[in-house]
């Protein structure tokens, strides 16, 4: 049996970020994928970023992972979602061709130092004393490892649906993973059922794209990565539209044909994510719902019908298509499905995405019940480091809700379980001032590095970046400015209220109306900041005016972090026992004992635990200390 | 039920040439794939042409196919094999990067109009009256057909095989198609089993290319198709090597592990491409055996190491590529596997491919018990025209033995059947001095432009060369040279002999030691066809040299092609009773009762038959006329 330090099961978003991350780290790492073909194939829409989610990426960036790269690289359209507000909530958003996505992360994979690739379905987990030491394949090869992760997505267990037909699928064309499903539950883990789905794809020529409005990227774009130098040249546009009173008649009239509304789907689908048999059924009243046509590729006529998911007939498909104005001729090149799979319930997980009942096993990405590339990729890197340290001897890597979305994540995951497919939403991260994409290298760079993820050149270059910035602050709140003539007209010449008191500069750069490139007003001020003022890194310009603009909320934020911490970080100490704790309901007690909190902060999030728990709990906890 | 033309199941080679012929005719043409992702992908290893194969991608390029177009494309390797042999049996052979060579086959497929591309998997047929309908997907939609081409490649009950463990798919990683397979079977077709292999895939930096020989492209190619103009740049290296004792012995010594030994594979595989522990088996004094590594691509690691398909298991296979020198680290990315496969026994297809019991199904490829993408795609095509023609109400479209390779396969394969995978082989056509790489666009094109499939401008430029071919012969024989101190001493300077008799030019041509550049000599002739000599139709030049240096071979072959066309095309009487005719053997009268031969040509090249066999029916059919 040959010997790696940490196997991953499954070559997806997660899969791909967990063996390049425990590679990098020096592990010898062997990825499983059921066809090389499909490493990193864009299950669902050929887009990597968007709300919350352009965080995620940033931040996987930041810690030395691969996916904001390989968009960087395979991108066609670029968006900035939330221009228009604030930076917590601004989020990248790209659209890449689908096929060179795949490629390009596929080559990435292939070049990596210790990265061993191999074509084979898993069927089930070798397990010694409590501690998984293998993987079997198909042919009933065995590979030792010290550590595994399971990222194999949609398909445990995958069936896929179309009207009242359905197959076992892990997606549309390709066969679904079934023994090792069964192999997990047999190891005494609880699973679940989930469903989510996927619009048809049409196609390009048959499209009457003068009917609908089109949408051109975005001139300018930040990439994702750090070390992205340049974009593509080639862009595509995106094309809008609206369903019709039809298409929600044809709905209604033919609702019984949909499995999800004919009791014939039991996994559990996103609310947030409806099919538009949902959209139609839940908002009667809407007269209209949003289609966009996306193009997933420089050379294909495929495009992404976002907006027309549905598990309808594929008769019923094609006249739904077919009551959007500008696709009365389109041609279905594939059908919209949906499909039901097996999860993990993640409450059985720890904060390092470690199982409790197996060590040395992993699980990331769709199958601890999340959705998205972004989530996946996250996860998956998180567990393929957490799985090297394990095997290096080396302390577990987690980040808390208050240092990245990825630790918000992790945090909801392991502490609430979930009960619909979870998405990252910016509204899920109490921090959002402080965890922004535009800082996200500052936050994780350093801790990436530790890891031995970033090379020290980049390290270097943003810790440089990082003192640049707290000396610009530095600079700029020590310079002032005084009212008079000469001051104030500069100001009113800007749109800008005159001053009455003295201000720093850094002061002024609060005020909406006036930007870094007004600071140049000043410039013949005695020891004002040339080099500073006209840094070339865009990046430090625009952290010290998000800290000058913002930091009355910002400071809050970081003050309630504190206070969170302090009590956070007190630890319940282990086999505590809730049962005598009074004033506690049953079903909370069970809840903390099944869950068995490590940290006051981890009982503070479970779902149903109110103050007046919490305050007993802590109340036990002073006492034995 | 949407009605279409022409329905193609299969979008492998087949399918693809299928699919277009008949919608370049006119036909609205649906075109099933279980999965868009791997149309037209390359089973095996990433080059197309070769001995024999060439030819046919001429052919299909000069009827309007599109295989040429597609490999000149994406071909990063180039050779001209046979090149010192005669013209008769040289061949071109390209290695193409295999993901560019798919993805430009679909967006090709994509953008022809009328053809309409869909992805599912198809179950069954629609059967009606003894005439093919329609047919039905896995999800019970129907669409219905006058015509249905069925190219399913190795996927009917396809079953892998690695050592002593085997599961169901159609290729690895891919599924199955299993009730296609029922069905057809069901319907009363003779169904067998065949096999194939592939070797394994490599991991190029785990490679030591510095142990192997390095073989580069050939600098100056042709390319397949009359319409490609360049070529793309980047070229790849092929790189040479042989396996030593030590593999010979861990084949030997594991021989019961295989598969293909255990008498666990049944189906029939291809005497001629053996797999390697055939060739250490059957050739025991052979000390060594080439191996090649093929680049699978620009932007890949994969290397395809030829010379090394087995279905040993995984363990073995490791052990036998490490035996290789320099390929003692190598990396297994893919295994080696043997895939079990139902295919038709084409003896059940008339000329056009359609089958006879079953009016309105025609059958292309790897299903009618062929092997090779170059061989599938020839008949894909070639039951794509006939559908398309049968459709319109028009003459069906068949080539014979004197006029194209695809005719001897064609007319192979539905007189004679296959007792192993069949491939295409220089030496099946009887008449391969007339069946050239070189003229293939002479011979054919006119056909394709008959059938639509070639442009009205290329028939035009073809039909030019070809009266340039007919004029500048005539010219040449014309213009005579006379023994003479002048004209011997321009030959003896080229080294060719003097003459005593006058000659012409275009005798002078047939001298081995003479060149169409030596023509120049004689520039100073009065009416020397300066133009013609000149021309820039390189063609042209060939053309004339290679009839005027095999004349004599030629025009016997010629002879014998009229020769056989007037016994060949002597009609059987349908319903002919062949239980009546004295000196047959009964096995013969079984055969040729079954076959039911149109012509006597059919009845001669049925296996079994006799000279004197061929006298009695001859006598028979002589006294009913
Ligand atoms: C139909 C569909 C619709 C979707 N719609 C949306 C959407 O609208 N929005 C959204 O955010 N997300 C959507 N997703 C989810 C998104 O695709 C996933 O969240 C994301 O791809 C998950 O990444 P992953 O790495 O966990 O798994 P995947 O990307 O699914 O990758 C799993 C990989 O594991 C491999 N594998 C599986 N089993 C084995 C085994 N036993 N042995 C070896 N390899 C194995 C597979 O070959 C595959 O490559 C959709 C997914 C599907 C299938
Ligand atoms: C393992 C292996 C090794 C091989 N080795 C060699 C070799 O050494 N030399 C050689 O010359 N040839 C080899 N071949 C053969 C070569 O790949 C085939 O001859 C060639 O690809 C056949 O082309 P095709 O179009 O007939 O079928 P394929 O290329 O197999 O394509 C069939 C297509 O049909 C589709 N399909 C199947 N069933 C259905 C259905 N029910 N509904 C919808 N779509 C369906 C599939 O998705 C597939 O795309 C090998 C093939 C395999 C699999």
């Amino acid at each position: 049996m040959k010997q790696y330090d940490v196997i991953v099961v499954g070559g997806g978003h997660a899969g791909c970020e967990a063996a390049l991350a425990a590679s990098r780290m020096g592990c010898e790492t062997l990825l499983f994928n059921i066809n090389l073909d499909s490493i990193a194939l864009m299950s669902c829409n050929p887009a990597i970023g968007g709300l919350a989610k352009g965080q995620l990426v940033k931040e996987i960036d930041a810690l030395g992972g691969e996916m904001g790269k390989v968009a960087d690289r395979t991108a066609v359209h670029f968006r900035i979602l939330n221009a228009s507000k604030g930076p917590a909530v601004q989020s990248s958003r790209v659209q890449c061709d689908k096929q060179l996505y795949r490629l390009t992360m596929k080559s990435v994979v292939e070049r990596q130092p210790k990265l061993h690739l191999f074509q084979a379905l898993v069927d089930r987990l070798l397990v010694e004393d409590g501690r998984v030491v293998g993987v079997e394949d198909q042919t009933g090869v065995s590979y030792g490892a010290k550590a595994v992760v399971i990222t194999t997505g949609t398909f445990l267990n995958g069936l896929i649906h179309i009207g009242m037909a359905h197959y076992p699928a892990g997606r549309a064309g390709e066969m679904a993973s079934l023994p090792l499903a069964r192999n997990l539950s047999e190891l005494g883990f609880e699973m679940g059922r989930m469903k989510t789905g996927t619009p048809p794809r049409l196609k390009a020529s048959t499209i009457d794209f003068s009917r609908l409005e089109r949408q051109d990227s975005d001139p300018a774009f930040e990439p994702f990565s750090l070390s992205t130098h340049h974009l593509r040249e080639e862009r595509l546009p995106s094309y809008f539209g609206y369903t019709t009173p039809e298409t929600h008649c044809l709905i209604r009239d033919n609702i019984r044909l949909s499995p999800l509304y004919g009791g014939i789907i039991k996994g559990i689908g996103a609310r947030y994510c409806p099919s538009l048999e949902d959209k139609v059924m839940r908002f009667a009243d809407r007269q209209r719902h949003p289609v966009v046509m996306e193009l997933e590729g420089l050379d294909t006529e495929e495009v992404y019908a976002k907006g027309l998911g549905n598990s309808l007939p594929l008769e019923l498909q094609e006249k739904i298509v077919h009551s959007v104005p500008g696709l009365e001729e389109a041609e279905i090149l594939r059908a919209a499905y949906a499909i039901e799979y097996d999860f993990v319930q993640p409450t059985q997980l720890q904060h390092t995405l470690e199982t409790k009942i197996l060590r040395g096993l992993y699980l990331a990405g769709q199958i601890n019940g999340t959705s998205g590339y972004e989530e996946a990729a996250a996860q998956g890197m998180w567990a393929g480091i957490n799985a090297a340290l394990a095997v290096q001897g080396r302390p577990p890597f987690v980040l808390d809700r208050s240092e990245a979305y990825m630790g918000v994540m992790v945090d909801d995951l392991v502490t609430q379980g979930v009960d619909e497919p979870y998405r990252m939403f910016t509204s899920r991260a109490e921090y959002r001032l402080i965890l922004r994409e535009d800082n996200a290298a500052l936050r994780l760079t350093p801790r990436g590095f530790e890891l031995g993820l970033i090379s020290p050149e980049l390290q270097e270059q943003i810790s440089g970046r990082i003192q640049q910035i707290s000396e610009g602050i530095k600079r700029l709140s020590s310079l002032r400015i005084y009212p008079g003539v000469n001051v104030n007209s500069k100001l009113e010449q800007k749109g800008s209220p005159a001053i009455k008191n003295p201000l720093s500069l850094f002061q002024l750069l609060k005020r909406t109306d006036f930007s870094w490139d007004d600071l140049a007003l000043f410039s013949d001020l005695p020891d004002f900041p040339e080099d500073l003022a006209a840094c070339s890194d865009r990046n430090v310009r625009k952290q010290i005016e998000i800290e000058a603009k913002y930091e009355g909320y910002i400071s809050r934020q970081r003050e309630a972090v504190a206070r969170m911490k302090a009590l956070e970080n007190r630890r319940i100490p282990p086999g505590f026992d809730y049962s005598a704790i009074p004033g506690l309901s049953n079903e909370l007690k069970t809840k903390l004992s099944r869950v068995a909190p490590e940290t006051l902060g981890q009982a503070r999030r479970i779902t149903g635990m109110t103050q007046a728990a919490l305050a007993a709990v802590l109340i036990i906890i002073k006492k034995w200390e």
